[in-house]
């Protein structure tokens, strides 16, 4: 049973409960407390040394990631971030400076989008490091967007450029709450999610609960620098265009909105945010696949990459 | 540089917020987020293996600890809980039955305050179980208790019994949040706090910030079977009423409240929860040290336990 089948198998029994908006399975629980016209949004997630970072890595990165990873979360419900708890878990002997270094990189994001941290607590992890995050925000009641609205013919739209996250994006990612507050003001939005494992997975998860399929454009994908360095050095053991749709960590927005407002979208989006890439990528179809279109035909695309082509086409 | 020192450091530089109405230093972040006439609670805390539990230790009572302490925080404010995300890292290779005892026991509480947990994640933590819980409840404005409010003159009451929780309690206590609303409605509270490290050390967070001190009655100390047995089969390395005084995980509450009010409350409680003890064991005095008396005289206790006779009197 991996990490996913256990979340599911362990959530999947949970009692549904009158204050929960949506529960486990979205980027964040979305409450329900009594917040004139807007939902409470719920958020936790741990970075551990070893495997989100490593004993070297320069710990104002480190604190920048644990809360962006947060925060990014919150972008994709279109949400504003609103404070923030820290749980440091660190062996006995640990090294203060560092600790200080960490919350000046936590600190010096939360300031970015005005997050107290509220408090928080220090406890012993005997074999490494451990941050954990705890995020609350607050979300519209009708600008809040799900991972469960995606329809067929809506067009598919990524924020930013993919892949090659591990050369350093990772540590220094900009979380898109700008963006996501910004769709959601002008825009209707289908479905939403922050790209955490890549479009091949987490493009699942705006398919699987709707019963619909994608399309994607191999040439639309918005290829990163890294990626692309990344292949040409041979350290990668993917080309670019697979690194971009299934490395893990780009932390950009990846949404759906009906294709009849793509171009109004695209045009507004070059005057509000003319630095930042956003790119249509494919489309909703119907069936469950993800299949991707190129020079050759369509084939589909699995989690591990690509696999057989389906049937030749011209192109 | 400890725990608490470098949590004080970290945070004393943290910049006030308007929508933060308590900060750090209290049992719970508290937040005014615009909900009508109440404030939003938000807490987190973690329990370690191998600090907070052992590899033995039955996951259905590690579940019930791990969400019990963050309940037990959420009951010293007054307040009412929400809903909880489940933070879990563990080795890989984990075995999912005992996640499943875990999840079990954390549910089993949860039913019993109605608290949907919400969602959460699983991570790798390389050499140990850490199960981290987020909780956020509300509580009404005029109700929420903070730990600053002691005023000289003030009765000090505590619920329960004290003292030798390593025997069991710990992993089986009954977070007090019934307690601690009824309280906040039907009393006028001074302040609380619930009782993580023993009265001789939490009592000093209802001092300190107002700057009083305290005199307890040593015959008024409720000590528990546990820590009597303890003393009494050689297995303690102080004696009961030490143990009392200075043990950990209690998860009492302990409060204070105008001595004028101290008999209409004992009486009221009698009826309302008969079958929970609740002690007057001291008042607020001037001064800033916790003095213990007993037939011998006046004592100051430290957080080690006893110091120097202050002045021998007759009782």
């Amino acid at each position: 049973m991996n990490e996913f089948e256990l979340i599911q198998a362990l959530t999947k029994e949970l009692p549904a409960h009158q204050n929960v908006f949506i529960g486990p399975g979205d980027d964040c629980a979305v409450l329900d407390l009594g917040i004139p016209d807007r939902y409470l949004l719920f958020k936790t997630d741990a970075v551990v040394e070893g495997i989100h970072f490593e004993p070297t890595t320069d710990p104002e990165k480190v604190g920048h990631k644990a809360l962006g990873r947060c925060l990014s979360d919150i972008a994709a419900m279109a949400g504003d971030p609103t404070a923030a708890l820290i749980t440091l878990a660190l062996p006995s002997g640990f090294d203060p400076g560092w600790v200080q270094k960490l919350y000046a990189g936590i600190q010096r994001l939360a300031a970015r989008y005005d997050v107290p941290i509220a408090g928080g607590e220090t406890t012993t992890n005997p074999n490494g490091r451990l941050i954990s995050v705890s995020l609350v925000g607050t979300v519209p009641k009708s600008r809040c967007i799900s991972r469960t609205g995606a329809k067929v013919g809506d067009a598919i739209f990524v924020t930013g450029e993919l892949g090659g996250s591990l050369r350093g994006k990772h540590l220094e990612f900009e979380p898109r709450i700008n963006q996501g507050k910004w769709l959601a003001s002008n825009f209707e939005l289908h479905s939403m999610i922050d790209l955490s494992d890549g479009v091949a997975g987490d493009l699942r998860h705006l398919l699987r609960p709707v019963k619909v399929g994608a399309e994607l454009l191999s040439e639309a994908i918005p290829i990163s620098r890294a990626a692309k360095l990344q292949a040409r050095e041979g350290s990668a053991r993917k080309p670019p265009l697979l690194a971009a749709l299934s490395d893990g960590e780009d932390f950009e927005l990846l949404f759906t909105i009906a294709s009849k407002e793509a171009v109004r979208l695209v045009d507004a989006w070059k005057k509000e945010f003319p630095k930042l890439r956003l790119s249509c990528i494919g489309k909703i179809v119907s069936g469950s696949a993800i299949k991707l279109r190129d020079r050759e035909g369509l084939r589909e695309l699995k989690l591990g990459g690509y696999t057989h082509f389906e049937k030749p086409t011209s192109s």
